[in-house]
């Protein structure tokens, strides 16, 4: 199928074309860049919001994943989903779409999910997951979820690549609160404290808010400690300083599993909507993302060119001997190859 | 301090030297390559053995290490620890080597412990701690201990920057066995099977024994379900392909928390150790190390060109708005990038 076949096909909602090209990009074969060029120009128009939701093992987000689809069904929105497990099934248990599929939402042909192995995405994860997404746009999904497993720069790096960001907590994940460091923490939009009817569930969302800088004096609270079915939010009186706006991130109580605080989530995610529209965030936004997607494609071109460059394999080889004795560093041998390579480059 | 003070420091033994040392390596700052440059000359010497440790969240990989390092101080050799966790305290609860540190190793000078953090480690955690273990090399310490919480393919680059890489599973991460991939599991010179007191200890060694392909027929088996202290092996029978040669992974029962099974893994590293020297393989991994090293210091060398290289960003400021309305794609703005800092770049 020619990368134009493909186009084509995507603009036509053929699935077997949106198969090719996710296949197509995860294995980055020749064309996946043109095919993603051609792509570029009819994104950013406006139906389509991507929503990322990460958090540790354990916390049900493939259940919150669940009840979000049937929420967007119920309105009628096509979804498509990315679920990238960037660690073995050691820690997370089977990949979140297989699941996912085998249950409730496999039979609707108005919903697409996608597991994404991290083979050979070596730092390029973010990058190559905020492709898959933008051929779920170009295919016309309204609302894209990107799903990830595990709260480590890798997998914020993902979550961070969609418009609002979702964090799920469940109490057992309570004792690492404290010494969590406020920078792995401030990434999200919105805070969901799943699994809420556990003990602890309280004392966690608290410690969020708190971590969070949400003052309580002013807050709106509703507690009902132990078995909580609705969403709690933080209070005013707190800017993230990074947007210079003043979006607060609401910190949910949920119990996916029954479906109890699913609709304040939605709600949620449509007013951090309206407010980055509002704000003009949005179209910022995009524009840092647009940039740094140009940086990480340029560094993988780079990288291809330089590990493409014969004279770099070459002059490795030859100075691999006094560099395993220790006549020459790896330090030396890189500088004197970088030095080749940028003087030497044919057009 | 200068980076002469820093290698003299090194060399005479001065805990501060390394500290310096290390904080420099770990934070890039400037001439922190021609410290290790200078430091390489000394490497490869044969007294220093690395031992790369890893596995899934609470699999008591930091209890093993304690009493690995028992046993390496019981042999009067020094010991250096360097603790990365890629994972957030969520997943890991707190970093081991703060918790040994607080534990019986803390008081011996003999030992050093490091953990690392993976801030700004994108892509390059393994090197950053291949690195580190270099000084703790240059320092004379003898046995390096490489620990890393998690099996996704950050920590196992991590763990195999060693020369013997120690896969440490529980009976609990025993469901997951069957959906591993080969790719993942085949990384590993030792497997231990730790906690193999609780049931299923046995089931999970049996498992990981198929998986590797140990032939039973052959095998020397001791079996004594659910409190299992003595080491098994499994059989002669399987050759890792990759390496041409017959190293058997061992797959090792062990109560790390009451010592049990220690003193087998202990000889293990030893049968291990020589095997890679008899067959050569030692010198020939240390020269693939050292190939790869060259390399990831060569794109690290050139990632920083690029993004230092003034026009990069003035380009990409300058084409950032067509981006942004769909006239031109990141792909298009990346291929110009590169082009004009191929052919503009000056000496």
């Amino acid at each position: 199928m020619s990368i134009e076949r493909i186009v084509e096909g995507l603009e036509r909602r053929e699935p077997a074309a949106l198969a090719r090209a996710i296949s197509l990009v995860e294995n980055q074969r020749d064309g996946f860049e043109r095919l993603l060029s051609h792509v570029h120009a009819g994104l950013g128009r406006g139906g389509t919001r991507r929503i990322g939701i990460t958090g540790p093992p354990g916390a049900g987000k493939s259940t919150l994943t669940e009840r979000l689809i049937q929420r967007f069904r119920a309105q009628d929105l096509t979804v498509g989903v990315v679920a990238v497990d960037p660690t073995s099934p050691f820690t997370g248990g089977a990949l979140l779409g297989d699941r996912i599929r085998m249950e409730s939402a496999g039979v609707d042909p108005s919903v697409f999910i996608r597991s994404m192995a991290t083979r050979g995405a070596h730092g390029g994860l973010a990058t190559t997951t905020e492709e898959v997404a933008d051929l779920l746009e170009a295919f016309g999904f309204e609302r894209i979820l990107i799903e990830t497993v595990g709260v480590g720069q890798t997998e914020l790096d993902v979550a961070r690549t969609a418009e609002s960001t979702v964090l799920v907590l469940v109490p057992e994940s309570g004792d690492g609160i404290q010494t969590l460091k406020a920078g792995v923490m401030e990434i999200a939009d919105i805070y969901v404290v799943n699994k809420s009817d556990r003990p602890g569930a309280d004392k966690l969302r608290q410690e969020v808010e708190v971590m969070l800088g949400i003052r309580r004096g002013n807050a709106f609270r509703h507690v009902a400690p132990h078995h909580t079915a609705v969403a709690v939010e933080g209070g005013r009186g707190r800017s993230r300083a990074a947007d210079g706006g003043e979006w607060e991130p609401p910190v949910l109580a949920m119990v996916a599993s029954r479906g109890d605080g699913v609709d304040e989530l939605v709600a949620a995610l449509d007013r951090h909507f309206v407010h980055l529209q509002q704000s003009g965030k949005l179209a910022a936004r995009r524009r840092e993302r647009l940039a740094q997607r140009t940086r990480a494609v340029l560094e993988r071109a780079v990288r291809q060119w330089i590990t493409e460059d014969t004279r770099t394999e070459q002059l490795l080889a030859a100075r691999l001997d006094e560099v395993a004795d220790g006549r020459r560093s790896p330090y030396d041998v890189a500088a004197e190859i970088l030095d080749q390579v940028r003087t030497g480059a044919p057009r």
